[in-house]
């Protein structure tokens, strides 16, 4: 097929060349069992401890304080979860309603067992204010979850500001970095975080691995049981190709982070800036400098986003409506709802997240393609067609 | 380096090359989400679906009985922790003393909170009596889990007769078939399974997936929260390469399934006659008839199993002191305690598991080093050499 315009970096992104050129040593010569005694064993051995140590050092984290899962819906079940059974004393819970189902829904489930669980106020971007987190947290907090950058508006929270105020009052602070792991910096250490999310095929690594830095001392009851695996931290033969992609796409992403940054944040604007120009009706979505370098978002007032979806997919052009994790369904996400998005408005959202593969060319391509269906679906001309 | 010995086919296999060249695509040209509306996405829902198929043949079983996961040990933990969440009511479990540590340890967090966690009686050859199970099963008994196969001494249960005991009670039943999975006949209807553990990286397909059969209308709390995917029974992004990996390698596994199985039973037979005549204070663990067509478990009379394990390790041949989880551990292992072995013999006890790889002239080649490693070790001649 001709290649497509993927701009759904945040759903996944397409594996690196040199993360699958690492990998396939580990499908094919070296396939032993990380666990053995033999050497074919320890080859892998060798090969899992590289990889975390590279997550670490992208972290400014330690290698034990790294524990690989199977992604990041598992390392976020195992926050909720995993503290709550270690920690049965602490009741309170703390987090944004515009957080990933994978944060939410664990902790709905704690809610329903008789935890109290409070939502944090954001503002029309998404935005949390450090102040909300410090004047709420209490002497039995057990948790306050925020994520680093959402999934869908692509707005950045403060997270270092929410660590500082959570550190102050002894209150472990969790972080779901799914989407800005390899895209903004992140030092654990200097940002207080106590627990961080992180997955592979967001950043260019394979689907099936992702991982969870705890901070050492952190007590937290096992999610799968079973093994001695990770320090008997999580059961499971270790997916040693995973692993080593995981690894190997950490190593490729630090490389050009702020350089990829910058470049995305550049055509982000340009596009963002034309949109309004060129298609009647269009609002951007989040924080226009809170926002990941990757992410526009936006509505187009009086459409559905889902016919603009296919005309954009005849095109070529991969887009979706809002977070892919609730793809195929028509309502209003969580987030927009959240923000306050008026329904009939939320209705028409569009995402589209750059990536390594998006050019100039691509966007305004995608642009171009955007207007035409806008037009077409509404019966009318556009305005600025002309300049 | 030299290729291996391998024979350690229960710990984990080499990915099989079709394998591999069918999960290629995957991670190159159809990176796209299973989950996204756009075309990109639909060839991997595509991809997916096919692979379900072919895992629901080999079962017997329907598509919307299949649940993708990151393993057996996920898939096990799934089934103490999803059943017991979804009936509170059930309180009587009944398991072996010799089941996987992923089956055990769930259910012993489950006994930590109230549950009733029996232990069913196995035999010197680890063999469980359907007529136990029937007598144990208790109005609020929640779960039967017994294993297909043994991990560590190859034993195989009549789970046929163990799931009619259960299913005339209407008392749910899991096995365990991480062993047997594509080497024996697993036919879930016939055999009154209402809930099945698999894993691909032990049948050639790739570590870090694996899928749970639970019978349709058994319901079952979510493991991991958090998106929709598996009909809103597993969230996270579907790991599409390993699904596809854990789909061919079935395919590929079914092709020769019985064919193979009689190459290793005879192989597997070969070894341990030669063996009782070689090696003095050889003995067999386990069932001689009731076994895996791959599995060789043996202990050495005065002997600990480590050493023997280093020299086989320094000849090139990779095989295990018993299960491969809980490697590096000196203690023996809770299969080899339950079926009554004493403590001093358990500790010379070492693993062979046979594979599509093994050849008469390797399994020659292991024996012979066997033999003159427990005759170096022993510092004595051994019996049976000029034979």
């Amino acid at each position: 097929m001709e290649l497509p315009v993927y701009l759904d970096h945040a759903a996944t992104t397409p594996l690196a060349p040199d993360a699958l050129a690492a990998m396939l040593p580990y499908f094919t010569e070296w396939y032993g069992n990380a666990s053995a005694l033999y050497s074919l064993g320890q080859a892998e051995r060798v090969a899992v401890e590289n990889a975390r140590q590279t997550v670490d050092d992208a972290l400014y984290a330690t290698p034990e304080e790294i524990i690989f899962t199977s992604g990041g819906t598992e390392s976020n079940n195992m926050v909720a979860r995993g503290l709550a059974e270690a920690h049965p004393d602490k009741r309170h819970l703390l987090t944004t309603p515009i957080e990933h189902h994978a944060v939410l829904e664990p902790l709905e489930t704690l809610a329903r067992q008789g935890y109290a669980l409070e939502m944090l106020p954001v503002d029309a971007e998404g935005r949390v204010s450090p102040d909300d987190v410090a004047r709420r947290l209490r002497p039995d907090t057990l948790l306050v979850s925020v994520m680093h950058a959402n999934n869908d508006i692509g707005t950045v929270q403060p997270i270092g500001e929410i660590g500082a105020a959570c550190r102050e009052r002894g209150v472990w602070f969790h972080t779901d970095a799914t989407q800005s792991f390899g895209k903004l910096p992140l030092d654990v250490r200097a940002l207080n975080i106590d627990l961080l999310t992180l997955s592979a095929h967001k950043l260019y690594g394979p689907k099936g691995i992702g991982a969870l830095y705890a901070r050492r001392g952190i007590a937290l009851a096992r999610f799968q049981e079973g093994g001695g695996q990770e320090r008997g931290r999580r059961a499971g033969t270790l997916n040693v190709p995973g692993i080593v992609g995981l690894g190997k796409a950490t190593e490729l992403s630090l490389a050009d982070r702020d350089a990829e940054a910058r470049r995305l944040t550049d055509l982000r604007d340009w596009f963002m800036e034309r949109l309004l120009t060129i298609v009647p009706g269009a609002r951007i979505n989040g924080s226009r400098m809170q926002r990941l370098p990757n992410n526009i978002h936006f509505c187009l007032s009086g459409m559905d986003g889902e016919p603009l979806l296919l005309a954009l997919d005849a095109a070529g052009i991969c887009a979706s409506a809002g977070s892919a994790c609730s793809a195929g369904s028509t309502e209003p996400s969580h987030v927009l709802k959240a923000i306050g998005l008026d329904r009939e408005v939320a209705r028409g959202a569009l995402r589209l997240t750059l990536g390594r593969a998006t050019t100039p060319e691509a966007l305004g391509y995608a642009l171009i393609t955007l207007a035409d269906a806008a037009r077409d679906l509404r019966g009318l001309s556009y305005a600025g067609a002309a300049r």
